[in-house]
């Protein structure tokens, strides 16, 4: 039987702080990704594919925003629009990796689903949300905004304006787990949990409900990881491999570590919280579940047995 | 061995003209529609649904040209949009769907697909595009948007203005046709195809690229039908039954017509061009190549055996 890999592409991948976010750009950043990606297959896995979102979500919301003032288009809540979200980078990554499997003549399905995930309504996030998303707005804006509706402004750090928070939930079941698993071992490509998935939970006993917040891609992934008894988890940054001591004459790069050293890393703050901190507790979260290993590494080494930082269980 | 069906639901189910198209709306029309949808699985067909996405992808299109002017978003080509579509109706279908399978204690999974669906760039339609979509404008801005892009722009009949118009090709292969089928005999719903499916073509040997088109959704979805060898086919509208002198004295609703009967009717004019004619040719498109059946009538009426207009081949 082949091993199951999760593979948590950044929304980095798809497109990149600075580039110009055409559609041309996204796609052939796909593109390049897609080459790498199905080196994981020639290397004997089986694959689903998880992605972020955020540069696109973040066009979504602006055009919301926009349409809205112009044209009186109803309001689309968050839910809606990481439901848009996945609806394009899974069609754009399943174009672009079936580009490439033709060109290898490499005979696999890719199917690309919407992936709800069930959060806890009271879940501690709910209580203070820090989790800025969409368009910057005035103090004054803020304020009517925040009366109209029942949403949350806070003032950007670097005096930008104000933005919209949201509450980024813990993860606690991914819908459609089972068939995922079923047409990943069957041999063919999944694209899930878009994202970090469309955010849902039990509004009544029998009746569920989406919910203006965002749940983290990676934790998402991770839950995905053990929920479906992958062999292995990647989760893909720009980085070939996880260092401490980032950014000083110490920088040290990681070959391997296991979840005690990773924790303890953690803990003294070695690891950036938007950026390399959240992939660490993710990959914990699947090895302590799950007993076996998580790989961080740059797109561009899948295809290399050794590459990237290997974090283990012992 | 449960029979398989394809239901193809107007995107009208999601939201009527007239209707305010907030979430809240559609997400109440979805879960009616849901428990209509049921009984088809309580009458022991496996279903695959397809839907339409007339109204909400011109909203998409709205919001996107709103956000490139007030933000400078870039362009959003139409198969983006209907992807965007694609995951916003799968998801609230697939959650008030759920909602209803929770209430009636039934065990199956329910899973949305973003798919994609080959047309030919050399297709008639693409020398005379036709279909109008997205927002008006006024001539002047037109034809400067014509000079500017390779978009056409036709002025409206009724003198609303002038749109992108765009072609409507005949689609010839629905990709994920494959495990649709499985994942559908295997008793969970599957959500496919939405908006006529997101069209592309092959730009060259083993690549496959986007287009700027529409793909009528009846069409798309006899095309499945008979691609995934479904037992019926259900073409689901706002009417009991087809009528013929419809709005006259000597309208007669018909309870079955076989297809000779159906081509006649075609070729006198009986049926609406932008409303019944597209739904019977989808009908006869899927009977002639599989000997089945079509059902055209209301969605209230899926759960009585002989609802609706029963089409067949002899």
């Amino acid at each position: 039987m082949s091993k199951l890999a999760v593979v948590a592409l950044g929304g980095n991948a798809i497109l990149r702080a600075g580039q110009e976010g055409t559609i041309d750009v996204q796609e052939k950043n796909a593109y390049a990704a897609s080459l790498n990606l199905i080196k994981l297959t020639q290397r004997g896995y089986n694959m689903v594919l998880t992605h972020g979102n955020g540069p696109q979500v973040g066009n979504i919301l602006l055009a919301n925003t926009a349409g809205k003032k112009q044209f009186g288009i109803p309001d689309m809540p968050l839910d809606i629009s990481v439901a848009y979200s996945q609806g394009f980078i899974g069609y754009i990554l399943e174009q672009q990796l079936r580009n490439v499997l033709m060109n290898e003549d490499l005979d696999r399905d890719i199917i690309s689903i919407i992936t709800q995930v069930l959060v806890n309504k009271d879940d501690e996030a709910f209580k203070n949300p820090t989790k800025p998303i969409g368009p910057y707005f005035t103090e004054e804006e803020a304020k009517t905004f925040a009366k109209e509706t029942d949403n949350i402004f806070k003032e950007d750090s670097a005096g930008r304006g104000w933005r919209k928070v949201v509450a980024s939930p813990t993860p606690l079941v991914i819908f459609n787990r089972v068939s995922i698993e079923k047409i990943a071992r069957e041999g063919h490509i999944v694209i899930a949990v878009g994202g970090g998935g469309v955010p849902c939970y039990y509004v009544a006993e029998n009746k569920l409900q989406g919910i203006d917040a965002v749940i983290d891609k990676d934790l998402a992934s991770a839950l995905l990881a053990q929920q479906i008894r992958a062999d292995k988890f990647f989760i893909l940054t720009d980085v070939p491999k996880v260092c401490i001591e980032f950014n000083t004459p110490q920088e040290k790069t990681i070959d391997r570590m296991n979840i005690a050293q990773a924790k303890k890393y953690l803990d003294e703050g070695q690891f950036g919280e938007g950026s390399m901190a959240p992939k660490i507790r993710a990959a914990i979260h699947f090895i302590e579940r799950s007993g076996k290993d998580t790989i961080v590494t740059d797109t561009k080494l899948l295809g290399v047995d050794n590459g990237g930082t290997r974090i283990t269980i012992v």
